[in-house]
C-alpha cells in the first residue's frame, strides 16, 4: 500500500513500548500530515539526544551530558545516596520526586540463569564511591524480586563496614491493594513482615 | 530531572496520537537503553520519509514518491475510483484491501462552520480527472456525518452528466451492531434505509 519508506517507518515504530501496529500507522498518518509542526521537531529533538547521548560516569544514568543532570543538580541531599537496577527505576523514584538524594544505577541484577556476575554491573563504582566517604545512608532500591533481593543482600555484604547505614525498601501489600487481588509472594510477604498495631 | 534535550523529546512523544506523557516516557527510556538498535534505525527511519515526502499529484494521497505507491501500483482496477475525505480514510480502506481501484483524497469536507468551501478541496482535480475519461465507476466514500454526507451530494451533482455510475457506501446498523448500544443518528438512517426482506 504504502510506500518502502513509509512501511519500514511504521514497522520500527510498532516495535515500541506501547505501540502496535494499528498505533503505529496512525502515528505515522499524524506525522505524515504535520511535516513542519511534527515530523520535523521530531527528528530535530531526536537527532540532538542521540547525538549527545551519554552514560554518566558518576552514577551509570544515561544522559545528554556527563555527569548527568542527576548528578550535576546541586539541591541534592549529596549525604544520602539511592541504589536502583536500571535507568527506569531512576526515573521512576525522581520523576515523582520521591527522592532527592543522589542515585547509583547498577545496569541490572545478579543472576545465575542469565549469566550476570558482581563483575558485569556496577558494583566496584558503587563501592569505590561510598567508600569515598561524605555518605550518610544508601539505600539499595532493588526490586521485590528473587534477584532483585539477591542483588540487595549482596550489596549490602559489601558495603558492610563502611561508615555509612546502609537501608532497603519496605515490602508488603501495596496502597490500596486488596487481599484477594494480591499474589501469594506478596502475601507472604506481607504476613512475614507483620508488625503490632501502633 | 532529565537533560533538556530528553525532556524536550519527552514532550514531543507525548503529544503524537495514543501516547501520553507516561507512555513518551517509556518509550524515550527503551531508545536511551538501544542507541544503536532502536534510535539509530527510527532516526533514519524518519530521515527517509522526511526528506522525500510529497503529496501525490494525481490523487491527493500523501507518499514518499509522485505518483504515489497506489496510483504506481498497475495491478489496481484502473476504472473504479474511490473518493475519501482524508488520506486516513484511503489507508483504512486500503490497508485492509477493501477497495482494489484507484483513489482520490479530498484533504478534508465541505463545512459551513469552518469555512471549507469547494476550491479548498481537491475537487476541481477530480472533476477534470473523471472527465478525462476511462472510469466506469466513482465510489462517493464520505464519512456518514452532516458535513461527510453535504460533501458527498455536492460531488454527486458536479459528476453527474458525466458518463460514469456515481455510488455511495451503504448507510445502517454497523456489523454486530446492537440496536440498544446504537445512537439515535444510526438507527434513523437504518430505519430510513429499511429493504423488503428477501
Ligand atoms: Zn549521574
Ligand atoms: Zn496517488
Amino acid at each position: 500500500m504504502a510506500s518502502p519508506e513509509i512501511d519500514a517507518l511504521t514497522q520500527i515504530l510498532s516495535r515500541l513500548p506501547g505501540l502496535g501496529p494499528r498505533s503505529a500507522r496512525r502515528v505515522v498518518l499524524h506525522l505524515l500530515k504535520r511535516r513542519e509542526t511534527a515530523l520535523g521537531p521530531l527528528v530535530a529533538a531526536l537527532q540532538a539526544v542521540e547525538a549527545r547521548l551519554v552514560t554518566c560516569g558518576i552514577c551509570g544514568n544515561i544522559d545528554t551530558h556527563d555527569p548527568c543532570s542527576v548528578c550535576a543538580d546541586p539541591r541534592r541531599d549529596p549525604a544520602s545516596l539511592c541504589v536502583v537496577e536500571e535507568v527506569a527505576d531512576l526515573w521512576a523514584l525522581d520523576g515523582k520526586r520521591l527522592f532527592a538524594g543522589r542515585f547509583h544505577v547498577l545496569g541490572g541484577r545478579l543472576s545465575a540463569l542469565e549469566g550476570v556476575r558482581p563483575e558485569d554491573l556496577g558494583i566496584e563504582s558503587l563501592v569505590s564511591r561510598v567508600s569515598g566517604g561524605g555518605f550518610r545512608e544508601v539505600v539499595l532500591a532493588m526490586n521485590a524480586t528473587l534477584e532483585g533481593q539477591t542483588t540487595m543482600h549482596y550489596l549490602a555484604d559489601r558495603l558492610a563496614g563502611l561508615d555509612v547505614s546502609v537501608t532497603m525498601l519496605a515490602h508488603g501489600l501495596p496502597v490500596g491493594g486488596e487481599l484477594d487481588f494480591m499474589d501469594e509472594g506478596t502475601l507472604a510477604m506481607a504476613l512475614r513482615a507483620r508488625k503490632p498495631v501502633a
